[in-house]
């Protein structure tokens, strides 16, 4: 993470003082090249509580934000049908944007998005933390590197700790659109370029996911366009705790990456040896790190004019892949993917 | 294993004298309640050098075998065309079997086979090895015992060190029910009563898979009658070794098993650290001692007059499992699975 | 860590810009209840280099620091013959103060401050920092609270990447009083009653240190009052990074901790498998966490008004364990160790 | 392990039929080249008893082992005060023999047999089985292998489970020479030629080893020749099972070997995770193998004709730094190590 501190700071703004606003909040005051300098909720009483603690004014419309004529970048950490309208009021005014996942729930209104912000290049990125997780990246960057030769299979297991209330589930989008969507974009960043989607669901634990007709275990087979095979096992619970596991398999070795402990510690006793501690709980704590490489990395693209990655096509991908999951689930088909 | 030897140990004709055959040889004279009285082979020359070291005698034909009035039980580990008309006539004679994976490349000869010996209650154990692994076993064992509550997702991972070569490709039946047969296996280990499968498989590395007409790498997918949820992921290569690992997650907890190293000794370098042992290569050392905790089952269940498990049933279900996981491959569709 | 910020941070001033300076500067200016007003260095470049990313004055001399009435607190970082010299001021003053180990390499000297100090109730901690590393300390808490039973041996191995510079070795009072001296102390924050010591030191592969009449590679030997026994094993290179081990054993169970890899990622090939990353190369990167925590526990003792911990005394202890290991490295003879 | 037939196995004679002895007569029965011939214990019913699974016939007495003209090797699993008496006579009449640790608790005795037997080429092995561990065997294979450059240091730790009976302790010699005496040659193993010893003993669980005049819980440091540390720690129980593990630190990496659970099998739950197998619980189990390598090296040096490793002056060596120990411990100083 860049520690020299910039002449002067770019001036932020962040929409949504929820609990990833709240990670966001943190990391832009601790970056020394970004200032915290607007926090914009409805819930103004949250904008405020936010705003005590960083030195930032708390407003309440996104208008009171693009009125600044020297905002220089906006986070969008509000609801998700708030994006697309704040995404392209920022890149109309020449705000870059680092906006949470995913684009929309409605890929009719993401690809309208699309166009609407077609040409327009305003650093944008979207906010697939997952790519910044230190342990993931150094897969990533190994793997691209030809550490194990040509990828072949990539084994993703993702696991939450306990499914959302009724109520969120209910406006989730479901289960593929709201967390397989992380996995999704996880693939891509290995294999960009899928052709082919297969689905399965099943209810297994949770009577109010089944009542709103989602699953709450879905297994999803990706095909690459150079016969990479993709797994995505997913569960909205786990006993013990978060699950984020990646394994990529090539023609030379493969490279793996488990979960994480808070300390190294390990107890032996007469029952069971080298237990480790339990895991990070959620992923606030797994993957804290990954929102600040995230950050840092939204900056330093801001400073360098380099394109932002990932991108807004990278959540308009992830979208589109995860429509093809749930059809797929649906249908018992397989489901080709072309251009979205 | 039993160590006390009883009072005359049953008497046991092997067929075959190739790989499996010598395993099988070895575990048969090294069994206090097993005699191998007979090694049956056409390539007699086979039968001989292994007889010489066993005590056992060298024969061409089954005839000679079944001519023995005091044969107690065969093991069958000669070409699969061979398999059905062994076990019809070892079970016709009253002889326990012991037969290894699959019953016959051709549904319709298993059905005919099964046909054949229906009501018989000889001992007839199907040899899917991999059940009596210590590692699966124990998950298998305490998975049963409730120790994660409820099984809902079985992740199943078996890949091969190298391809067999193409002549043998040709006759193998494919990849699914030459290779994934095992797992498929495993998957009912767990979980007996499939209901769905769904398998998608590509050609990344080996042209005379890809020109027999065969995937080289597959991931295969299982719904089970409560929900369950397997996925197997096979390659026909591992630079690293035989690599088989299985993994339970379940309502209350998880418990997995990773690959066998030879030591528990660890490297530590400049560059690397807790480096282990090269994986065991093949089959041979990563099952040994489940060959031996087999046949010492085996033995056991023609003493206790148990039934023996897995059993006729069992082979004919995985072989179903593979025919529909071939068909989902080819059709793009999840295939239900009936009664066979 | 605390993340509130108080009212009015406490003003402090830090004394050194060498390489530990730089560690407590970034950790002071990062710190909610902390403020970094001066830094304090003869080699005033230094001073101002670092003052320049911080917001701190730099100044030359202590007078210049303890001149300010609104002192709150100075961490001590300079040369360790400046060490008893500044803690006295900071005590007469009222003065809080972190102080890095050892209080000097003269045990009489250090008698002499605990001597000038006594009945001065001002917050004085000593820096032994691993005290506060997650992992040591997440041990020591576990066994303080029963979880092994009672504590019977515990066993420490602190290895150094590579040797400090023949000049540095030089005037470092050799590797019991340099070295040694930090698992000394880790050995008393779980044992604090140690009767008696015995050492033994080689030269094995520096000829430099064996030059200036030191060892490379010693292995103390504790005994506690209760009959407890700590082995201490040092090297002052490790060819595979910093290694920083610690293993307590109790009548009940044990717990230990290892190395600490940047990322959780296991490389698997045909000669090696599960390979993790090389280990943080050392102290600077191992303990950065505890650094942190070492200030923050600081900074709560001062408002809080309880006493720091680890205190002088505790710095006084180690010395004369390193004291006395050095006398039965040289003797051969196991040292009694009374009351420093 | 030898699995070729030799063409007329070795007959051996067994003398002891306790624990060890049956281990012995297991391996002895199962090995292609020897021949249980004879069990000799003069608690008859013993030697009757294993006898009866093994084809061996029972004798009272040694008179009746060396009266038999073929006899080829004995196996000396007898009480330790037998031990140099029958080594003595197996030698005067040129047959091979594998005596179990230690040759005598009296250096004296020992001694007087080394005399007896000087100039006789009778293959002779003394039963340190660990160096036939396969863990601790590829370590130190690898570290003669130069893998890790010169070694510089070596820590053991080895823990029984549990004490043995107050009975067994007043005659077992002391825990140097009853337990540590196994350690003392694995440090030979790697470092042969140990110049000094130092040791500190304590108690701290066990009453009636107290009143033996003996310790619970040892630390031993030996110093090489060549400056190479080794320390030995030591309890005589453990709460988590049977403790033996080894660590060699050389210039240029490190290798270790851990327990050894009795599969790979992990569990995962919310307040613990990563949790292995309890470790197999006491030296039948962890060294079965081992066990298996030491009889299998006996059977090929004695059909070779090269020298038994390790041979009768190791068991003097080992005893001599055991005395040594115990000597340190009970004076407080380091004791010079001369040719015994």
């Amino acid at each position: 993470m860049s520690t020299e501190p910039a002449v002067k700071p770019l001036k932020v703004a962040l929409f949504g003082s929820g609990r990833i606003g709240q990670v966001h909040a943190r990391n832009i005051a601790a970056h020394p090249d970004l200032e915290l300098a607007w926090i914009a909720d409805p819930f103004i009483e949250g904008a405020r509580k936010l705003a005590a603690g960083t030195g930032a004014v708390a407003v309440e419309s996104a208008d009171e934000v693009f009125a600044n004529g020297d905002l220089d970048a906006v986070v969008i950490g509000s609801p998700t049908n708030t994006h697309v309208e704040l995404i392209a009021r920022a890149m109309a005014q020449g705000v870059a944007a680092l906006c949470e996942k995913p684009i929309d729930l409605d890929i009719d209104r993401a690809l309208a998005c699309r166009d609407a912000i077609r040409g327009n290049n305003t650093p944008l990125m979207l906010g697939f933390n997952r790519r910044f997780d230190p342990n993931f990246a150094a897969i990533q960057s190994r793997v691209a590197g030809g550490e194990i030769g040509r990828l072949e299979q990539l084994t993703i297991i993702s696991r939450d700790p306990a499914p959302a209330p009724a109520a969120y589930i209910a406006t989730s989008g479901g289960i593929f659109r709201d967390m397989s969507i992380h996995d999704l974009d996880m693939a891509r960043f290995f294999v960009p370029d899928i052709i082919e989607v297969s689905a399965t669901g099943t209810n297994v634990f949770c009577d109010y996911i089944e009542e709103a007709g989602d699953f709450d275990s879905v297994v999803i087979t990706l095909r690459g366009s150079e016969g990479e095979l993709v797994t995505i096992t997913n569960s909205r619970h786990s006993a013990y705790g978060y699950d984020q596991r990646l394994e990529a398999f090539g023609s030379e070795g493969m490279l793996n990456a488990g979960n994480v402990s808070p300390t190294t510690v390990r107890k032996y006793g007469a029952t069971g040896t080298e237990e480790a501690d339990a895991y990070l709980p959620f992923f606030l704590e797994r993957y804290a790190e990954a929102y600040r490489n995230e950050l840092d990395s939204f900056a330093k693209a801001i400073r360098s004019g380099t394109a932002c990655s990932p991108g807004f096509d990278d959540g308009l991908q992830a979208l589109a892949l995860a429509n093809a999951a749930e059809e797929s689930a649906r249908s018992g088909r397989a489901v080709k993917i072309g251009q979205p």
